[in-house]
């Protein structure tokens, strides 16, 4: 009887528009070891995964081995876990279809997961975080972009082509404001960052004397500076920010009915400024029978850990591989 | 060795706020006897039990025996499968919480489903439509209200308390129509019957001649008359509806990612007049990965032969069981 | 809009070592139409493929045409779901790995799903037959083999290769009869056709009075009917089968605790003979918790029917395709 | 927006026959705080649930306060997780059906999860042992009983009662050793602990010379330390264990076809003296397909981790529940 090794880790591999991150986790979901680089250093793809492999296995080989390592979770923007590929991503440097799991699995020689980062988020606050225990809830992305993904009967609700969850593409203002995906009125224009300047400047327009006319720039963090000091139309900004957002929420939730929704990304970290208006216009516009019912939740993981760990998490749901067996 | 009896029949109960109709169904869809009554006769919900036991009794000794019978399924509005109970219906004559599952079942004997109209028409499409083969899609049934229900994954999304799907309360003018729920701006005020005639009542407000002023009554189905004799005005009020009916359901579909959406309800019989602008506005204004992939379908059922159909699906779904083993 | 235009039927195949039926399906389980050939008569699996495609294509073409047809299942001894091959098929012409889903979907550009004989026959029992309704529960087939194929919380229990219900290999004989599998005392030497046969010839052996010496052929059907004249040594062959199949089932049941255990196949129709002691011995042998408690069921639909019913049921689980799109 | 306090613990019980362990555990499997108590000194069951739930309270008062916690999770033998009872326990101080769960939630209100030890164990190794990762595996626990566990899909196999697993009560000896289920040649009578004895004591019977005639007392960990000095009779002690236990699995495997088997519990601990022929005789009687590919495992979890890792598994999985809400 030959004896069977056991591996007991993964590597999580987060890739962003800027930097890449990829780090050892264990099974409990301790973080090993981790490391990152500029994604934007490789604007080829294939010097992209070479470079990505490379880093990998001198991670690995200085923690352990690389025989000790069962499988990698990669979540990156613009990724279907159903093609295995990232798909006409806006802000990565590579255009069109990019086949990342196989040319991974290819080039490391280990089974390679990949989906995109709303729903990594979403995995790694259901294995980790605060949406551990629950069936049903939404993980929301508020940043640069607005991404969401939710569980349906305790799994990631993925739809017929992997595309479920465009939270931030519901047009909540019919002809709105014009939005990079070429349709007018998105929601992301709304309560993501550059929303939330252009809704600064417009307020600013009238000539309302505010502590945000002195700002060196414009930005979702100094404006939110400004309302700790109690400029009143740096609040106005978060609470029509919010009433937009919990809107948007109101009709995400009639459809899709969550125990919580749990708020991730820089823009969640506005505090009371956003989530007060926020819960408010939520609970006016929600479906009757679930005013009252649905949590809303700031994640208590950090935006680098919760990605690291949902990534290892979908590294464990492949089925091993391995070139040298 | 005691030879067990298969049982190869369910019941199937559509309760709707006029009719309730329940019919004798084998494995395969085929409907062996159906009968009906007024829901209204029985303002009290225990005579109510009562008289859908009995006839249900009747039914079943006139065609095959008590015996052969494994199980009941009911569809209602406001029914929630999770708790087993009619919630705070707005049209039909019981109040407040009724167990009704519990109450048929000490009733009759046998184990007694319950579900939601909504779910239970896409239990109806799944199991014998459109959606037969289907993971991922919408039924969509357009009335006196709207309701939705999707499937994720091949099951039915109920959501975290059962009340998933509530399409109708989604808000697409912030501030619009006075919806009877307490909101403003819901969709069922813009797309469902009385929301059509509001639409051609304010068209027609501006004097514009039209076929419409001559109608008796105005009605989603006279004004569609009008629309087939080449009328401008009735053409531009489904045009309206169609346009607020694609914006919902391209949020929806951005949310969701189905493989199709199943139109059913008396307003999807307006063909091309609703169909046309609908899926124009869809295409829209859908998140951009989806365009051009999402199926529009209008079911190839009756409404009634879906419900009950669906209702024996459900009792398929329920554990058997009988007072008297 | 551009009307979609739904398919209503597939096509289910049934390859056995003899004969491969084909029929046109539709949702409800309705059988429109339906051929065969002989397997045997295409020694060269690329000739079968092209036989298989080219008859399909008339029947279909004879039966609605082919754009009516949404995909096709196929059922066939030593076939894996997980690879899609039929895999060293000991009695089928074609030797090795076989990629017949690939090879015939390829051939006729509509998407194919394989699956092996007996996990489609429980596929056919769980969606059409006894055990609709039930999600855990064993399909037995006897005759010339002995298969199987068990439901776990409502699906298919594949198992981590696809191998899953390798019932008559199971060893009820340490250093037993000699099996055609290379292994000794296989619960298939006793309980299936040929083990039927030495069991009565071992019998016959002592000398003993019995009409089994007067026919013809001695088969598990002439043992039969020896039975049903009364005729002792027949009873004692079926009653020492019935005590090893009861022996096997209840181990079976001991560890996969089935609400139900629906024999199929040819043997199965041995009726009192074989059933009374198999039941006997199966309750002697069960886990005492399910004493009484498993319902042991012979199938009401004929072989033949149940397979292309299965299979249709397995073509409507495979994701849609068409070479035309 | 009132402020939702997320819970990150749970307590997890193992009831075992002799000792009752309870500790609190977080998310990612840390044991926070543990202790135990006599199972034996509360004859009574309602004194039993007294003492555990006034034990919990006492931990978890000192370790952060009831109301950080979210649900309980309990591992007992006997348990089904269908009807949340205990079940005519053989060695546990309480006879016939006690409905342990919902007495403990009663009494501390809290939702709280029941299920049988084999079950626990199993989930234990899925969430945080070798079996993490795998969809199709066996976890089979051998020391004073013998128990197991499959998953099927990656979920726990429980079957129509939730007494699956049963593995100690499949016959491998017809008419062989008589076991206290009342049954003949049940497994446990081979490879549990009182059946290791019996076969040094059947051995032992024909006078040949060893080690073991000179042990104080007769038990697995002696004859292995005979085994560990070279001893030839304790040795084929061993393998004739070995030979039983490596049948039984071949059975279980040609049935369930998992990715490994997992061992726990004392025996597990016999090395290579049981392991080898264990694994020796599984290849041989095992379906040929799956010879070479199965994974035999002896976990790396000890028995007490495993079990109250497996229990707050448990708990996280039943929905939350409180008293005071």
């Amino acid at each position: 009887m030959e004896e069977y090794q056991i591996k007991t880790k993964v590597v999580g591999v987060d890739i962003s528009n800027d930097i890449t991150t990829y780090a050892i986790v264990d099974i409990r979901g301790n973080i090993l070891a981790k490391s990152s680089f500029h994604t934007t250093d490789f604007p080829d793809v294939n010097s992209f995964v070479t470079a990505l492999s490379d880093n990998i296995v001198e991670l690995v080989e200085a923690n352990g081995g690389y025989e000790t390592i069962r499988s990698i979770g990669v979540s990156s923007p613009s990724a279907s876990s159903v093609s295995g590929c990232i798909e006409n991503a806006a802000n990565l440097p590579w255009k069109g279809i990019v086949p990342l799991a196989a040319m991974l699995r290819d080039r490391i020689g280990l089974a390679v997961g990949l989906s995109n980062d709303a729903h990594v988020s979403a995995l790694g606050e259901y294995t980790f975080g605060c949406a551990h225990g629950m069936n049903n809830f939404i993980v929301l992305s508020i940043g640069v972009g607005l991404g969401s993904c939710f569980f349906s009967a305790g799994r990631d609700h993925e739809g017929h082509n992997g595309y479920a969850g465009e939270f931030g593409h519901t047009c909540v203002v019919n002809h709105g404001r014009k939005c990079g995906c070429g349709h007018e009125g998105c929601l992301e224009q709304y309560v993501a960052a550059a929303g939330i300047v252009t809704t600064a400047q417009e307020l600013m327009a009238a000539g309302t004397p505010t502590l945000m006319r002195d700002l060196p720039k414009l930005t979702p963090r100094t404006i939110k500076k400004c309302c700790d000091q109690g400029d009143e139309l740096a609040i106005e900004v978060y609470r029509r920010t919010g009433e937009m957002l919990g809107l948007g929420l109101a009709n995400y939730a009639s459809l899709v009915d969550p125990e919580a929704i749990i708020l991730t990304g820089g823009i969640s970290r506005a505090g009371k400024w956003l989530l007060e208006p926020a819960y408010q216009s939520f609970e006016e516009h929600v479906f009757g029978n679930l005013r009252g019912k649905v949590k809303m939740i700031v994640s208590q993981l950090t935006d680098s850990e919760r990605d690291v760990l949902g990534a290892s998490a979908l590294a464990w749901s492949v089925p091993e591989y391995s070139l040298f067996k």
